[in-house]
């Protein structure tokens, strides 16, 4: 039997982990002009309607539609000026048939008004008197109260991540405050013998802790809190300590461990020990990231990482990013970004394993061209120097140039 | 002369405002591990070649290909092994003619190996003998030092926006520390006297204050630093008080003024007070928005935006952005991200202006739909309820049910 029958498709290995996890979103209230990110955890609900008051929507005379009844520039309309509708301000008059008022954008239309005819089609006759040289239909130029939204309108589901738009509409119905998610804590530990911190001298056999940086910004970016629990040696004691003490402390925990067969199966004993159900899935359907661990200890997920960088930051995008969503209660409803290309060169793949290619993007004409960067074991400054990466679905086998691709920018 | 003859087209406003603009980027250093989103203010160079060592890249035997020549399953080579690698250290030893080593992945070649044979090809003899089932080439299964980065590279260069994978390269490379540019300051004015603050409640005839919070959000999305200065009345000594100590303090000014055109020309007249050259662009050919100005004031840029939240917006988008950018030193060669869509219903738009549509994306079968939202007057839970804006360009007389649209996401 080929090996790939053996190992789960990203998707249904994604699927099998959100099955078991049991964390339900905390929420904390917090000012709504911080909220730039974050996702709803309570609906909000129009507490007034919009606009509040009718509006005009054009500079000029407010009036009665009915007034206006077949007036055109040879054969105006004479109106009483009755007043000018000051801005911010409730109008001191009412209009009786006959009359209209000045007013600007925005402002309150008088009682008895119905209609706007805008100012380019007026003009000053007599004084107190205004010529209108158009009809107005009923309600002309004029936001109606609630136009915008009614009363008690949901206007933000539970589950939305917040842009400026949605800020800008609470602030316009006085809703300063709100309920939100709290960002989930992510455990990051980095295993192996020959990894240092970033801030150390190298000695020969040594590298740099790349993945606990990599991923505390993808976690960030996604909306989690990431914690980091530094670099452990390969010993399952030391490991399960701090991998037992980050799940305790955390929502889910992603353990990255060295690259050598050995101790992928160290972080694998160590998760099982963690709580159950413990490993779900040892291998998914992929590359980079084929050794991947997917777990669930006592509710929360535990995710084993290759240690190569690349492979990590794939798999944290497939699987860690996941996670968080739904420890935030996102709803995912809105479509992510993408960028179409067409590939520049063909891309071969083995069939029944979908790949993930870095590729660096350049503008062609006809839109942009995806040049796949192709490195000997996935070095980090191949996504470094990438633009995003292309998709190779597992049916096919590889891609050919000129193929259209969506490139997923990270 | 028909209107938009008159009227700059958005693009060429934009270069007209960015050619005054006398604003170098500030620096500082700060921990790369904080830098996510941030841009480099100086090139970052590799202080050493990575890999730093020659590494395996596979679990298996470290070798002098030479000595595999011509070997095969039926005819293996027969090596003395001289030892194991440790992971994270310097071999002890070195391998002399007709000897091999066990090596991990990411352990470091001994003097003497040129190359790695995968465990899988490989298997024990008598004690201290391995039988080598495959010929090596020179170098396989190897990364050789500098492969990566080789020292001295120029690996993120001046004015690049930091992601994951850039922040994990400089871990990579052992740098901690980095110049980006300081987050330019934006200083934010409302003005009209029918504005008030979104914890007022609301008398008949008032509105609450939505630009300077959607403007926050969009400018803190765009790298920048909002600063609040109020809202202020229609009066021109007031308002120019207010924006004359906001230039001093900021790196740009936006006063998003009433809607009326009494308090529009009322901006203007403020803005040639606060320095030279003063107002270039007064309306721009777009819609929404075309009541906007664009000054340059002693080399800072100053917007000013329609008061409708949804122009304002809008507006932001395309001009306020783009200033905050060039502010950054960010040099602008990545894609932005959009989607492709295909329109649901025809789009009207009156040629030789650039119309942007809010749209909802629907999933259908062969991509998304992107349904136009109108609303009378471009009301601010109009782009709440979007997930995006289309672009209708100036040469078209519109747009037609099913054609390609970029939905560009906000």
């Amino acid at each position: 039997m080929p090996e790939f029958l053996t190992l789960l498709p990203p998707t249904q290995a994604l699927s099998e982990l959100l099955a078991y996890i049991k964390v339900s979103p905390a929420a904390e209230e917090i000012p709504a002009e911080n909220a730039l990110g974050r996702v709803t955890a309570r609906p909000v609900l129009a507490p007034h309607p919009l606009p509040s008051f009718t509006r005009s929507t054009v500079d000029g005379y407010a009036l009665r539609a009915a007034d206006t009844y077949g007036a055109s520039d040879t054969l105006p309309a004479y109106l009483q000026l009755a007043g000018e509708v000051l801005m911010g301000a409730e109008p001191e008059f009412s209009l009786s048939r006959g009359q209209c008022a000045l007013i600007h954008t925005g402002g309150m239309l008088p009682d008895g008004a119905d209609a706007v005819v805008m100012i380019e089609h007026t003009q000053s006759a007599a004084a107190g008197e205004i010529e209108i040289l158009r009809a107005a239909a009923g309600s002309e130029n004029v936001l109606k109260v609630g136009e915008d939204v009614p009363l008690g309108e949901q206007v933000i589901k539970t589950g939305t991540r917040l842009r400026p738009a949605e800020i800008g509409g609470m602030m316009a119905l006085g809703i300063t405050r709100l309920w939100v998610a709290r960002p989930p804590c992510v455990g990051l530990l980095s295993s192996g013998d020959e990894v240092v911190p970033p801030e150390a001298d190298l000695k020969p056999g040594q590298v740099r802790d790349v993945n606990a940086y990599t991923l505390s910004a993808l976690v960030q970016q996604a909306g989690g809190q990431p914690v980091r629990y530094g670099i452990l040696p390969d010993q399952e004691d030391i490991l399960y300590k701090s991998a037992s003490r980050a799940l305790q402390e955390c929502d889910m925990v992603a353990i990255s461990a060295g690259s050598s067969a050995s101790t992928r199966d160290l972080t694998a004993q160590v998760i099982n020990r963690l709580g159950k159900p413990g490993v779900l899935v040892h291998g998914v359907n992929v590359r980079p990231g084929k050794p991947t661990i997917l777990a669930v200890c006592d509710g929360k997920a535990v995710i084993g990482l290759p240690g190569n960088p690349v492979s990590a930051l794939v798999i944290a995008w497939l699987f860690i990013v996941p996670v968080i969503e739904a420890c935030l209660g996102l709803a995912d409803t809105r479509p992510r970004p993408s960028l179409p290309a067409s590939l520049a060169i063909n891309l071969p793949s083995q069939a029944g394993r979908e790949d993930w290619v870095p590729v660096r993007l350049v503008e062609a004409s006809g839109g942009y061209q995806a040049e796949p960067l192709f490195s000997k074991s996935n070095l980090i400054f191949s996504l470094a120097r990438a633009d995003g990466l292309v998709r190779i679905p597992a049916d096919a086998n590889g891609l050919a140039a000129g193929e259209k691709v969506e490139v997923v920018l990270f």
